[in-house]
């Protein structure tokens, strides 16, 4: 716990002056004031973000934890359990969308088995940092202990740090694990006090039937093991799961380390609340990728105040929402630091009498 | 017109066969069922535009037309009309948004000099196809004659031919012009019969009383010069813009190649609505990168039936939106021929009894 206290105290407030910098920069590019939009907006968080007024986004990183669910038991998902562990398998030989995505992008991807339920052949490109087979099913006891929860945040903390001294200009978050909307949904519905039903989805693509039994095990997880939502780490250790608690470690380190973290779906946006609720100073080094399919996603997204910069109907995960977010962020910063000024390209700026300048925020 | 007859009597419809058959291809990544939502509805689009299983897209290209408007004399621009001429020679130096933009997804742009009110000094990254030294002021008259519209969009279409014997694989609509959203509002009004208050926007950015004299002069215009909103010709005569003849024809040339076209902002979205007037089946050859800040291009988007891909509070133009609509359309793409099948992966299919398909269009 000490380990997390400390990095959630390193989190600072992001730097107003690089701000009004980076705006003042913008204003003078060969557009219409504010013509870019949320593009702008990016580029000035990044620039508060790094506290850099030219940052460059060379290193781009994915985490993609992966881990089982005891839940699955019940029933709760279209796709067999051993699905995790041979997608992991799927992510280190380059076949799965977040490696497609992530190449697009120019990102690398980070495989972590932080609790998958069986052992992974060893290779050089999988991180293990497995705090257990898998979680237990929720739906008859807490899913892990408390000093499991508090060892897979560590662990996220530790992945991000060791991946640090490799270099990461920004961060993805990203996931694997069958099961793991029933842990997010749970999540959700704890800390934002929503009804189940508002916030769970179908998954990987439960029909009706399959997604009632889900709302009722959700139900009977919260009832049972009562989760105390001042808690962050009761919460994630009652009803959560290995790679959402993982996940919650990386968003922390990244914002400790000035490091933007590109949030994907709804999983990752699980994560992301519970950070929030260790320490709120994170969201301002939060960047929601995408806005997901997953009912829940939309109401997590509100409850923190991010605005998400895709809308595809995504519901994949594996992180390919954050790594198109980590593309658009890319190009927000190219516009910022390749753009023409009015002055060196020699063209007229507006007649003020006529402009008006609209608002901004970040 | 008898070209113009030609190439819209060449436009297709696209191929269902093909769209069928990338769907069942789709379905087997590893990926629950359409997961990857709009992504995999552009790579079925995609497949259907070009009639190939596995299209390449490697050449793309971005045609920015610039061009004059004579009703920039009524003050209906926040920037000054030498602003066109200087962004031309901003965008062949690389120093303007749409390079920054165009860079960062592989594409070239070709600039083109449609109707600039001033001679350019010619360079070999320029292309000139200059119909007249800007439109005539359309509050006093047509903008220009029905001869220079049919040769606007004639040029447009020869300029997209020329530069498909260089290989286009994807296309990208882009504009340059001072006093533009005057003349794309004036053609929204008249093909959607809606009140002109609710289809015009600041552009540049006008203040207040700006925005009031730019209403006033376009229903100014319209009453005027009445144009016949049967007769896509007449209206880009009447109250047009040579840039958006021209986008008329690169539209309808790149649909008669069965190549994608990326449609951009409001100036592009007003030729895509006059393209879509000239020839309906050109639609299914659209992809709307994204929309924008100016109220009318929504209006467009709903007319014609097309979706966004972005909505990120972009109003700069110069083919910028349509530009990341191409990025996106090539990680759709990249989707469909680089992930792994569930056999080559040895990935467990879904339990197809708790799952369902849900419901897919193009």
């Amino acid at each position: 716990m000490d380990r997390i206290r400390k990095v959630a105290a390193n989190i600072s407030g992001i730097d107003p002056l690089i701000i009004k910098k980076t705006q003042e920069r913008l204003d003078n590019l060969t557009k219409p004031l504010g013509s870019l939009g949320r593009l702008e907006e990016l580029a000035r968080q990044i620039c508060g973000i790094t506290g850099k007024e030219s940052p460059l986004l060379r290193n781009k990183v994915i985490f993609t934890l992966a881990s089982d669910h005891g839940v699955t038991e019940e029933g709760v998902s279209a796709y067999p359990k051993e699905v995790t562990s041979q997608m992991v398998y799927n992510f280190l030989s380059g076949g799965a969308g977040i490696n497609v995505l992530a190449n697009h992008v120019g990102a690398r991807v980070v495989v972590v088995d932080i609790g998958v339920s069986s052992d992974l052949k060893p290779s050089p490109q999988l991180v293990i940092k497995k705090i257990n087979y898998g979680t237990k099913n929720m739906a008859k006891g807490p899913a892990m202990t408390r000093d499991e929860a508090v060892k897979a945040i560590c662990a996220g903390i530790e992945i991000f740090e060791d991946e640090f001294k490799a270099g990461i200009d920004i961060a993805g978050t990203g996931d694997m694990g069958i099961g793991n909307t029933t842990a997010a949904s749970a999540i959700t519905a704890c800390f934002t006090n929503r009804p189940v039903e508002e916030i769970t989805g179908r998954g990987t693509g439960l029909n009706d039937t399959g997604l009632k039994n889900k709302i009722d095990i959700i139900k009977k997880s919260i009832a049972l093991n009562k989760p105390d939502s001042s808690d962050p780490v009761d919460v994630l250790s009652k009803i959560g799961g290995f790679e959402i608690a993982g996940l919650v470690g990386i968003i922390l380190a990244g914002a400790s380390k000035k490091v933007p973290v590109v949030i994907d779906g709804f999983i990752s946006g699980a994560a992301a609340l519970t950070a929030f609720r260790i320490e709120p100073k994170v969201k301002d080094y939060m960047i929601a990728g995408h806005c997901s399919v997953e009912i829940g996603h939309k109401v997590i997204l509100e409850h923190i105040g991010l605005k998400p910069l895709f809308d595809l109907d995504l519901r994949l995960g594996e992180g390919t929402g954050a790594a198109l977010g980590i593309g658009l962020a890319d190009a927000a910063i190219k516009i910022l630091t390749e753009m023409a000024t009015f002055k060196s390209a020699k063209v007229s700026a507006s007649l003020s009498s006529r402009a008006t300048e609209g608002s901004r925020g970040i």
